[in-house]
């Protein structure tokens, strides 16, 4: 069955939720939990909670779940007994894989895989995929710095010992606004929110700017093309500098859609530049695609909006994709095996909703679905700001990957709640601001 | 139906796996794969390959089968409706957690909490258990630091671009030997084997020596007792140079047993020395049970076996408790959400099974099965070195933890061959040496 729209019956959250909260409160620390759910009686779009409130939901699980809950076509694929064992016996991946890996893999990752890339490495999450992209460039960097010798014995001895050569004075460059990530490899490269960051040690790496757009973009054409070129500039002069400093930069790490830091798009122009000024420099290219990747711009990557048949020397995903990977350029892949290497690589029961996640978008037409609907919501969103232009602006997006400034904080936060007392689930307001 | 023993087909790879490998080899890189599997016949202890090989599994997929392949009672618990849901609609945990959560955590994950710890955090594989738990120790050292004041605005915005004092030059000392994971930060503590490590950039943290004991211990008392002395010191004189060099030492992160590092162990007065050595100095003390974790030593966690009430301030987990995490004392509790977070934060598909797995443990006293084989095994193995004194040597181990030195490589890899053929699946000698 269906639902049709929302269904509110306490405010949110409800004495259940609130009950709970204190019984998990014991055990954790609960500050972020919204409320409770009841994911049984969810589906499709709509999130039910504990106390029977129906959400329309535009947060999916900070924007995880491809296709809805409980969607017939998993719920299924859960009652095949043919599938039992990928559940109960989780395989080390890379050292011995299921018999059906290499299948599974072609008829899901790789039907998909980037323009330009045959090999795909799974992981488990977003935070692993990065690091072990990171340390795929960091390798690849030193291999060709090398002239693709054997290390030397500098090199085997002082890695041991955190020292350089072996651990070599490498950087990645990442953009203000970016998030990647919060294990302490990511997260150096992560500048979205000061919550994620503050009392972590990091690392000495370049930090580009990430064009500030305006809006209506038909309007500032020249100011927007300035805005970008001013950026590109920025990230070839940080480029020199860190090499000048001792620090080169092996890669440079994007995402297509800023999406943490705020919904920051940059043009395809942008883009193209960029990726010519990493081949320039020598520095391998990292689309993350954690966040955009799985279709919700209408396109199953972000990156085709960009129109290039090499659009990267590494793309990374995670969330929509259910499993954590990437995909990379042959010469991306290590010299050996083990240097990318983990107890799981990744966990096959994720490959197999992830196979019957793409059979669905492909019958489905969902990316076609995405883009009709996309440009309804967009309409939606012009029109609004419109209506409101003291309170509205700067409506922007891709498919259904959607945005509008709203005037201040206060007003956000009023917005938010009576969206989510009339049914609908965005983001709480607690996430946003935080030490600020 | 449980089988008898190991049965052999082929030699392994058998012409299967070597065609799968071919296959795999095209996606990826296949150097680390010893042979694929067919987990559908794989039964307790034995585990199949897609060649009808049956091996006696001593590897169980790096440590990380608790009770063995196809376990009836975790098949029964896939077939049981209740439980799809779990299954098909993973959440973001930390915001939306399903209405039994708390009572799975505390029927699971707290029903095994380490003595003096009544808090857990959820995780997804060992390597975010650590990272986390670093941060954990980072956030709770400055916090210290300030007098639990808010931070200033200079932490606030340098903390931003990666510069101190937001982002501040802590470190954790770790020990020579150790392995925690290879994600950056947990990477700038492993010292295990050069491939984990080489070309990839790191953090200057202090290393400390880890005791090498001298076996049979009831002859070299002495000495031993010397010797872990002597890394005490060590311990201590690190902590101080590292505090001079404006890096302070905000926690010590140590295995109960140096797993991949080649089964090192030190006395329990070891590690009450340390413990005591920590908290004079101030660091936190986070015992790692990623490897020595779920039973394998004849008790849950190997760090019972110091006898201690307070044994750690926070202990890390993942592998046979299928879920990740770390537990802590209540004042390692960050101080504001978000702050320990990501998009899973665990899994509760993964929750589920580690339940019944806790069932099936206790219903069968396995904790007092694995001492009595234990015994069993570690008594066979220094009959052993007694027939072979030249070969064999420092048989020692905790539960069915066990371990024996081999004169030299080319021998340890003669009788790796020769035990696999025999049909035990021990790791590969692969993975034991590269770039050495
Ligand atoms: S770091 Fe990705 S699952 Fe742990």
């Amino acid at each position: 069955f269906d639902y049709d729209g929302p269904s509110m019956k306490t405010t949110v959250p409800g004495p259940r939720s609130q009950e709970l909260t204190k019984q998990l409160g014991v055990i954790q620390n609960v500050g972020a939990v919204n409320f409770f759910c009841n994911y049984e009686e969810s589906r499709g779009n709509y999130l039910v909670d504990v106390d029977g409130n129906r959400m329309l939901d535009i947060y999916t699980q900070i924007s995880s779940i491809p296709i809805g809950y409980n969607h017939p076509a998993l719920l299924k694929l859960m009652t095949n007994p043919n599938n039992l064992s990928t559940f109960v016996n989780r395989p080390a991946l890379g050292i011995l894989p299921p018999e059906n890996f290499p299948d599974k893999l072609t008829e899901s990752l790789i039907s998909v895989a980037p323009s330009g890339m045959t090999r795909v490495q799974t992981m488990a999450c977003g935070s692993c995929s990065n690091e072990n992209a990171y340390k795929a460039m960091f390798i690849w960097y030193r291999n060709k710095e090398r002239g693709h010798k054997t290390p030397s014995d500098e090199d085997l001895s002082s890695c041991m010992i955190n020292q350089a050569p072996g651990c070599p004075d490498l950087s990645i460059l990442s953009f203000m606004g970016g998030f990647h990530g919060r294990t302490l490899g990511c997260l150096a490269t992560t500048h979205s929110k000061v919550i994620h960051k503050l009392d972590v040690p990091s690392f000495d790496w370049p930090i580009a700017p990430f064009p500030k757009l305006k809006y209506p973009l038909e309007e500032f054409t020249r100011e927007n093309a300035q805005e970008e070129a001013r950026c590109l500039e920025e990230v070839e002069d940080l480029i020199v500098k860190w090499r000048q400093k001792g620090m080169p930069v092996a890669g440079i790490v994007i995402e297509p859609i800023q999406a943490e830091g705020g919904d920051n798009h940059a043009s395809p122009d942008f883009f193209k530049q960029l990726r010519k000024i990493a081949r320039k420099h020598g520095c391998a290219f990292h689309v993350d695609e954690v966040q955009t990747g799985g279709g919700g711009t209408g396109k199953f990557w972000a990156h085709e909006h960009w129109g290039m048949d090499d659009p990267a020397d590494i793309v990374s995903f995670s969330k929509k994709l259910l499993t954590g990977g990437y995909y990379h350029k042959d010469e991306l892949q290590a010299d050996k095996p083990y240097r990318i290497f983990n107890t799981w690589m990744g966990d096959p029961s994720k490959n197999l909703f992830l196979s019957e996640v793409l059979n669905v978008i492909r019958r489905e037409n969902l990316l076609e679905e995405v883009t009709r609907s996309g440009k309804a919501l967009l309409h939606g969103l012009y029109e609004l700001q419109a209506q409101y232009p003291g309170i509205l602006s700067a409506a922007r997006g891709q498919g259904t990957f959607c945005a509008i400034d709203i005037c201040d904080d206060a007003t956000r936060d009023r917005i938010l709640v009576k969206a989510r007392d009339k049914g609908i689930k965005q983001i709480d307001r607690a996430t946003v601001h935080l030490f600020l």
